[in-house]
């Protein structure tokens, strides 16, 4: 299939508030034979330990990427002049079965993945990450992973499941679907059930950033470590909205206070550019917890940031 | 072109909060041809005399319409079964040029209307009945009309001007676009700038039916007698949200208080069934002044329910 | 000081959303000489007892007033032509100290009744209903009462304090600022300390209205009632608007569920037309409480509906 | 163990805002023994169709019932007076294994129920019926049921699965929990996925009142009909807040238009006063989606209703 | 006319939540005469080309400018104490037809300067400072420019248009209303419709400052250079509030991540102290988009930090 | 009586939006005998200046401490190891009698500390802190003390009363209730009435710390001074949550822009570790004003970083 390099809908062509809700204003398509990048939406929220409603996060994402236009002005760059990408729509879940929509979600990545095509999805909560880095071992072997959140999301177990969202990465770890010496997790902070938790990951071979880390600075120095360290390894990048602020952040279902700014998630999105990205999400967007939208217009934009950093993987 | 039956999506094939964001998440075409009714949207709000935002109010009944299932349980109907109808999406504005706005908007159902297709619109405020009625003119000459309102919008003009969100039956009423003694106004209700506001509308030969005539009872017999006085005639429905009170409907532009229940709009709607519509719409939705989306909730339903009433025009 | 009828800033001159936030738009003078009516805040909360925030009730009612025109297309009356009226601004108050508070709405009530000046007050809690009453008693002697609320307000003490929001009818009572044959309290309901909490009133010699009794039907046959009992006497009608059921004024202290609509607040002050009325308030709407500010819109269109009531009193 | 008439903390010896936020601000127990009736959160949500969030439903209702005061003013009668009530916190739940959660929450009732105390439970989502149903049939065997919902809850599957929001009912006639002669549905409306979606419910000998049949209109004397039928069985009454129309209670999953009015809802659960009452419920408040509590307030004084009617169960 | 220094209304003589809500309940004057600066409403917002609303933008502002009180603390100025200061009301618009407004706005503000009053205007959008720099050019020549903004705000047309909100700076070069070598841009960001979006601006002659040259430090550096840059020259400021982060400033219509803090926004007015202000405004507060007020709250402060640097103009 | 150390409930025992609504889910007492630290509810708000509300500031905070686990995992410390932790429920206030309530908040107090445990009180409005004071200098003598607030409090009086929200530290010096050369108050800004309103402090012997002084750096330097400072002296710390900035706490009575961030709020709370703790607060969260309960979460875990510090009072 000819590789069509499709352009979001213009608002010289529409007014922004009008048209397709798909990610940007861009094709809607049914298939991802010919695509580079596909957007795909998760809609699970069903396993969430506190505030639910990430379930509306995809379609809220997706509406407020409208106003987003294709240049970057910062770095000068517009994915789409480089990458064919459209909108892949939702993968299928079952809000009544848990565990049966970690299946479907797997079997909707594998086909995606199967066309060649990248996958950035768009939550639903963080247990989605884990059928998604399943579907990507299949295709790429174990990956690197850049994982940005409050949590660690490395519990053994919640209230007894082995799937809920404060699991996935405890999981991956022993599906050996990473490359732990590969793997960076940062603003992890607040509290819980002991004082050895972030421990775990450390003796996993991560590489542990707690927030207090990047408080007051910029996250740039940050970011030319993880790429040194992720080298050419396949990445995942996977963005939980909670690592930051609740105040840049409140629609989200387990806020904790002293997180990132957004500045600093963008500077972690643009520090991703030059690695070899093989995927990536962003996750835990709770549009009922929400105000005014501003947790999906960021999570929209930083999308975006993470797209613009697809383009050349690899290649910096 | 072969009619096709388009269904809505089914939430036993993807659960409600996913899929596309078309009206009841049937496809999203981009050509009337072969199609009974197209659902369109207008999002133009600049000419709204005090609260705006209407410009997302296609966006957000489709939205709200995901939920909605084919068949109305208490009518016992499917529109889906009996018509061809898809999503066409928003006709072409422009926010910076109301005048200019009116104009596309005509050309864009002039197009619908060529091909047969019958137009259900989703507002955008009331200024865009004008055009839509320049529209319906042309292809089956003046109409009768069904308005309901707070307000009777037959203003001759606002701070001057011609074109304004209170004054698109005047202006309709003076190029013949209606037939005057089959045009209904339900709901009008509240303050005017004389005491003779609503005489207008009777000179001109309109029955005026003020909110005060509804309180307190159902409006079956109301709607007997408005499809006596319409006969066979061609009919377009305008329903101005604002009709309803604002506990119903909090989200538009100026809300009156003292208004009809969402009760008394599916009695209206419903008593529609009949008739003979060639088009309608449902206007004035404005989300950023609705609670929980109620407002867009309650306008996709009478969408639906005024879709149900397009089913064999005519046949009652 | 000669008579000048007033006009609210018309939208034909400044669109609704400029000019003044005075009520509907009416010039701020800062003596009640040569008025017929002044429009009152007074931003009184410190006696609620469960949500508090109506200290912003005026400001709120004031601004969502400011779309209402002059003329009532129901009863196609403007109180403009009839009355001069204008917005003498608000009661001084001190929220530090509530019994001071009381005294210096009494002051400021005295001065404007001392220039034959009829007070429309907008609340604020029901508290300042005690004040105003005590000097309309010395302008005017004990009066009849139209009282529309979701509580009887007569009780004797709340934690052992005399004044409170919900004990200024047993202190009016008390203090013979009333005529007890011609009270009538309407919408009363919900829960209480005592199952005998309504026969104190009934005791009194008022009239209790439950909301049960106006369930399901017109009021306007009760305030036919209401108008022979009141006959020729002095009136203050005195509106509570948690009288309203939630779903029409969400925005207030202690809202009780079952109660009027705002249909039935529409015809309670519209009943009130032929009464011989002294003064008016409108109290308890609690603007952080309020939804998209329609409590506020619902209490100014009341206080207008009322404000017509105030022509020609005791003519009919 | 002797019974204790616990009362309800009172606004005269602590300020209504201040205080547990236990139903009622009554006593918080840990075991059922010496209750006459226990009222019991139920936070599961994850079985929702389309908006979630009712997990934190008990929560807010507790808290939005502190301030109801122990007589009810309209029947001057107190349940405190004549029932030993508490409230026994929550159900366990897991939100992460919706099937382990049925199993959970029906011991947490077996264990109520065996110490003789009738549960009045707090959703959550309707699921939660059917283990409470379970475990009252192990006591009571099958039940009459009064369910007012704006749906029959009596689908087979939904998306596959037997354990939903929207089979509770289906389930609990297949496992012969229900009397079907003596089941009452009340408030069935909008869409579904067949023409005779409700007439499962007729063929299975329910009464189905759809809403069509409620408008406009006092439901006492439908009540006297349902009473008539209930006869002397045992009921159970489950009241799904979406019963109501979403004006009066916007805060729930899956809203419909065209419901009843909180005070139909009141006149249901006051004219269940002489049914032989045995347990009941009021589900699916989403405070997520609700707007200033409006919904948990309704919630919480239906529930206060509710326990009014277990006075002198079967004595009228 | 003699120079009255009007001081606000002192919450010692009115509780902050009563009185005017004039800026900082100042005096409402209707003639600009003997004012050294006047506060100016401009509520259109009909040119917007995402979300709408700040039309209600100076009514907000000024209800949050209440509670400042006239001593900025840190600089130990009030700027009442040197400065004639008033609030003269909004600028007459007209919301159908954005190109009379655009002149009607302008002959406001010919007004205002001919009387040798300095404008401080409130918005509505940006559209509204091309006419003030109109204006002022005709009092003053062109002048320097103080642009604070997300966006550069330099398009030739936006649908076709040339007034909109997105092209007043781009007319107001071609009209020689600007010295383009002391232009200042602060705070760009985000995206457009080519990379090279911003080399027009650097092209003309501006000095652009991208937002993530502001990241991370203190602006007063930054302020040090403008000075400089600025020398003597009549300098305007205008202030669009998206420059704000949307944590900082969610009220408004194209909100853009990764801008500036409230606090950067304080260095930036307080870093105009000592420059040649002839005009100033702080424009796209979009209210229906705010939450409690904190948008409205931001620009009301700003504005009163600009005022303080109007004071001893030139002078530092 | 034994000492207890007393485990908040877990969220792997009760999922965390189920159980009891106390502060982290600690067990609720009603006698302070045994406990180390009581947390205390202090629902006042009836004298503050401009926005009301904190009277629900305890619910709000105790409901949004629940998903706070035990264990700090920045310091690794959780308190509960080391001190028995209850919450003592609320002080008894009158909300009709600001007087009142001053005393019998104080006898509650005294009540507390009587029994060697040390208060950690929730407001409720910045009053509450006096009658604190006093109880613990009766306890303790003079205090050192940590103020964080946006405003000096230092008033002599507002409306000319004594006791109100603004006046606490004025009263608490002249009553000898400080070590004033042991007082800093950190985060002053904004306006004021006089040039030199900071001065008072200043010449009392308080080190002003003003929010500019606090702009783009860690508070951590800060705190290193304000142990010195203090030494082994018995330390009260109150924090006022208008001390951050209104994108980090937007709900709270009088907002001042400019403000802290959170994690300033976290640095001085942590910062506070090793002083000799005898009491605190954080007051001023208003739940009406609050969105998505993102202030009463900063607040809750802003109390537990606070609880946290209060380990080995002195030992650092």
């Amino acid at each position: 299939m000819k590789k069509h390099y499709h352009q979001p809908m213009s608002a010289n062509q529409m007014a922004k508030f009008g048209g397709p809700t798909t990610f940007m204003r861009l094709p809607a398509l049914e298939t991802p034979e010919g695509l580079d990048v596909g957007i795909v939406g998760v809609p699970l929220d069903t396993a969430s330990s506190y505030r639910v409603g990430s379930r509306f996060g995809p379609r809220a994402i997706r509406a407020e990427s409208t106003p987003i236009r294709p240049y970057n002005l910062a770095t000068r760059l517009s994915p789409f002049d480089h990458l064919a990408v459209a909108d892949l729509g939702d993968a299928p879940i079952n809000p009544y079965n848990p565990f049966a929509s970690i299946d479907s979600i797997e079997g909707f990545f594998d086909h995606i993945l199967a066309a060649g095509c990248r996958p950035l999805a768009l939550g639903g909560e963080h247990t989605v990450t884990l059928p998604i880095l399943r579907a990507i071992q299949k295709k790429h072997g174990p990956v690197a992973l850049v994982h940005v959140d409050a949590h660690a999301d490395v519990n053994d177990t919640m209230l007894g499941e082995k799937v809920a969202h404060g699991t996935p990465f405890r999981r991956a770890f022993e599906e050996n679907l990473l490359l732990p010496e590969r793997v960076v997790q940062i603003g992890l902070r607040a509290t819980g059930y002991s004082a050895e938790e972030f421990d775990w990951s450390r003796k996993a071979g991560f590489r542990v950033v707690q927030a207090e880390e990047c408080w007051h600075r910029s996250l740039a120095p940050l970011m030319d470590e993880v790429r040194e360290r992720m080298g050419s390894a396949p990445v995942y990048v996977s963005f939980d909205i909670d690592a930051l602020d609740p105040a840049f952040a409140p629609g989200t279902g387990t806020p904790e206070i002293g997180g990132l700014t957004t500045i600093q998630g963008i500077e972690i999105m643009r520090g991703c550019r030059g690695l070899n990205i093989v995927g990536g999400d962003v996750v835990e967007v709770s549009p009922p917890y929400d105000i005014q939208s501003i947790t999906a217009t960021t999570a929209a934009n930083l999308a975006f940031e993470l797209l613009c950093s697809f383009v050349d993987g690899g290649v910096r």
